[in-house]
């Protein structure tokens, strides 16, 4: 047993919300209120902005059901941001603002990405010999965390781009008339965990179902090859269903498609650019459909089997807390036997931070434009089971934080 | 009593799909398998052109459990078309292969537009002194028919886009660095039937919940006027949900934004519109969500009301033509009373055919952006309940139809 630390807790959430983001928040909450231990339970608003602006709210002071409803709640209750704290002067003024209010847990729901700022505060900790346990919680739609079996976050988004997928296809396969490409584009970055999961729309043993066919970052793209694809599929059906990661890459790498003024943050446009080669190339009509932000909003549509493991993870953060870990990330361990089990691990936060899991390329067929078996069997486990979320004069009810402030102690901070 | 007809019926679905545009047709298969009268039960397939074409499908050769899962499938299972029946030869062929069938019931599901079709089929019928009765069996998520207080589909689109905005603010909400412009585009061809739903997303006395701008084509779209709305909201509130009607005109009554090449059918671009503004003119980050195809297509989200009403009017045209009606179209009348009811009444297909229903503009609230009590007192009941769809592994299990043709007994067709 871990030498006893008494103090309090804080919690933030960062980078692009997820459908269950905020089921992490629940775990997180519900698991604290069991250790005495941990005295109070702060929110940090907008991520790790509230450390610098030391905006923090009182967690304890919320009703059971709103943390009970945070289970079914898209967005991230507590306010994300994009930023990291890599000035030396902001990570001093975060740690100044975690002493002040003798935070002694602090539990960073995050990517790979942003775990790093949750690295960087308590490696300044350590050096100054103030007293921090941080545990990381994974979270990301993309998938693309390193030491975790999946992301919470994931699961979710491929049961609404599934269905979304199944229902387009049986919307455009409904029209009769000439031949009919439909082009549905899908977030994941740089990596094809997201478009991948389009294929869960077929059904099993129907290899020819829609998505028609696949495109992902981990197979350069080559306008010539997709032109044939299409080609082909239009004479075998009479109408074509595309799914394109917004990521895709040429031959030497570069972006098919970026929005103006872009950077990594802003890909996008593949859907038209694929639109537009169809058309003058084929002739055919072509529709495109971008799933955006809706992928990790649509709570509506969650995985039971993801909503319930983002709480968990929560969960799991706390008791490695207060068993004595830090600089950890909760991991999502898949168990060996045939039918889906998982649980929790640990797993060091320097392994995770700037490291990037991609799609096994063995997963995919020699196509290049459909996966195989592998992908399924992982999966299709993650998608199982709806959320109930409760419905309120026709729309579903979301839940809201009161967000009681916490008293600033320390002075206002100009980076 | 009228006077009894004996023979067989055929049903064909026309336009753009709906979320329950199937429900419509399993509501005319289960009441023409009451009626003694009706012998064969046929499907058109892909609407008129089936009639071109003499493709027929045998409907009571389906499972029953089929025709059950069509109450919650989307798609048009039968298939559809944006045909009409306009040239002599056309309709002539179309009532001869009504002939050969002996099809005495005729119910076409469709828009006000597709409707016509059916009204000159029936008309040349009586020409040629062939008894037919023709029941119009209204759809479209437009809500732009008249004569009926409301139109099956629409409920169910509104249900999709409450919902899908009332989730992307909460994300835009959760996004806690500077002022962020969330614009979503939403269907309705010329009326603003659709975008006004979006305010449903509002909570019961919360005038300052998103969706906080409505831009609908009722009222003429200025670019300052805009700009001035965006810049008041953002003052406020530190992110602005704006609802806009892919059919905005101007003060002349131009297109805002319409696509290259573009006819009605592709009407559009008017998301990506507005982002220009704001990011040139406001300097705000602008992000653009287009719901496309999704919002006729999501059968997951569908409104329970809705389903049921499809359902509903499918039966009352067949119980309408075996009463001795034709030339009739099916409509929604709704109760006096304080809570909503509804029932099926009948008008005639002349008066709809080609009459377009606007939005009431004394709905939309001075500010020209908001909506008044009368529309929420309109579209409230029309999206209450849930539809339970059946889920199998991890996503929605809507049916299929086996489609056993009818032998043909005419010559091909070359139009």
């Amino acid at each position: 047993m871990a030498e006893e630390l008494v103090g309090n807790c804080l919690i933030s959430q960062s980078g692009g919300p997820t459908a269950v983001i905020n089921a992490s928040v629940a775990g997180v909450v519900a698991e604290a209120l069991n250790h005495a231990c941990i005295e109070e339970v702060y929110g940090s608003l907008n991520g790790v902005l509230g450390l610098l602006n030391e905006d923090f709210v009182d967690l304890a002071a919320e009703s059971q059901q709103a943390i009970r409803g945070l289970r079914y709640t898209p967005g991230a209750a507590l306010g994300t941001c994009r930023t990291k704290l890599k000035k030396p002067a902001d990570l001093e003024r975060g740690l100044a603002v975690l002493q002040a209010h003798n935070i002694r847990y602090y539990f960073h729901i995050g990517d790979a990405d942003s775990q790093e700022t949750a690295l960087k505060l308590s490696e300044l900790a350590k050096a100054q010999g103030y007293d921090l346990r941080v545990i990381g919680v994974p979270k990301t739609i993309e998938n693309d965390m390193s030491a975790t079996d999946h992301c919470p976050g994931y699961g979710s988004a491929l049961k609404f781009i599934g269905t979304t997928v199944k229902e387009l296809a049986l919307d455009a396969d409904a029209i009769g008339q000439g031949d009919l490409v439909t082009i549905v584009e899908v977030m994941g970055r740089n990596t094809g965990w997201l478009a991948a999961g389009a294929s869960l729309a077929k059904r099993r043993d129907h290899p020819n179902d829609p998505p028609h066919l696949v495109y992902l970052p981990e197979v350069p793209f080559s306008n010539e090859k997709f032109l044939e694809d299409v080609r082909r599929i239009l004479k075998r059906e009479k109408h074509c269903v595309v799914v394109a990661s917004e990521g895709l890459v040429d031959k030497d790498s570069n972006y098919v498609a970026v929005e103006s003024g872009t950077n990594e943050a802003q890909l996008g446009g593949v859907g038209e650019f694929m639109k537009d080669l169809v058309e003058s190339q084929i002739g055919a009509k072509a529709r495109v459909s971008r799933l955006g932000v809706a992928q990790r909003a649509a709570a509506h549509l969650a995985s039971k089997t993801d909503a319930d493991e983002a709480f968990l993870v929560g969960q799991a953060a706390v008791k490695a807390a207060v068993n004595g870990e830090t600089d950890k990330l909760v991991t999502l361990v898949r168990g060996d036997g045939e039918n889906y089990t998982c649980e929790t691990g640990l797993s060091a936060l320097s392994d995770v931070v700037g490291n990037l899991k991609k799609l096994p390329k063995e997963w995919v067929n020699e196509d290049g434009i459909s996966l195989n078996f592998q992908f399924f069997r992982y999966a299709t486990p993650l998608i199982q089971g709806e959320v109930t979320v409760p419905y309120d004069n026709g729309l579903p009810a979301y839940a809201r934080l009161h967000k009681e402030s916490v008293d600033k102690t320390q002075p206002g901070y100009e980076a």
